[in-house]
């Protein structure tokens, strides 16, 4: 299985990139798509979602998964991971406070007391560069 | 069937925006996102594909498809599209010349002689705005 180390140097930047675009399989069949927030993380990409977002219910259902990475000043050269998504919990926030300390945030903060965090880590079957 | 004139004014901009992110659902079931042009006509977006293009085979199969409009300079502003896709021939590069016009460029030499274009015509049915 590739990880994100198998990303060619010309495009391995864009793993500090600060948004991710998102794409998960909505209940209709029809692709979902959303900007988030990402780490590269143990040579995979892994999102911190709120277990109320569409898009974890879709993973939870089907966990085909397609990520991009791009390059907001040149938005043709960009990276796209496809694959699966393992979908774990995360209720210690101890991944969300990793998320939380890269963009200087408090994810703790963005929902309800209640509020529970899965952590979504992308296993790409495929990675794909564009320049 | 909404149309791009229900997009709010506050994303209104987006229509000129000189990218879109464009999954469609690969073969084997999963999305498949790249980068492509566009242009905003009769309330739809609009895209030209050559024919030798893995998405256009995708929609061809299914016609799922998302677009997302993003703001580049602020990526948590965007709007995305979703619904199908019409697929028609554009022999003539008609539509591909008006592309063209936009970007200052020249599809007709993107490819060999032979090269066959289609226009993507994308029939949204929800139509979700972030900011």
């Amino acid at each position: 299985m590739p990880t994100v180390t198998d990303i060619p140097d010309s495009h391995r930047d864009l793993l500090d990139a600060k948004f991710a675009t998102m794409a998960t399989i909505a209940p209709d069949g029809r692709p979902q798509l959303t900007e988030v927030w990402f780490l590269a993380e143990d040579r995979k990409v892994k999102v911190s979602l709120s277990t109320t977002r569409q898009k974890v219910r879709n993973l939870r259902r089907n966990p085909a998964v397609s990520v991009l990475l791009l390059d907001l000043e040149n938005p043709l050269r960009y990276v796209e991971l496809r694959g699966d998504a393992i979908v774990e919990p995360d209720d210690d926030f101890a991944f969300a406070d990793r998320v939380s300390a890269k963009y200087g945030a408090d994810l703790r903060t963005f929902g309800p007391p209640e509020d529970k965090r899965v952590v979504v880590t992308i296993e790409p079957v495929a990675i794909n560069t564009w320049s």
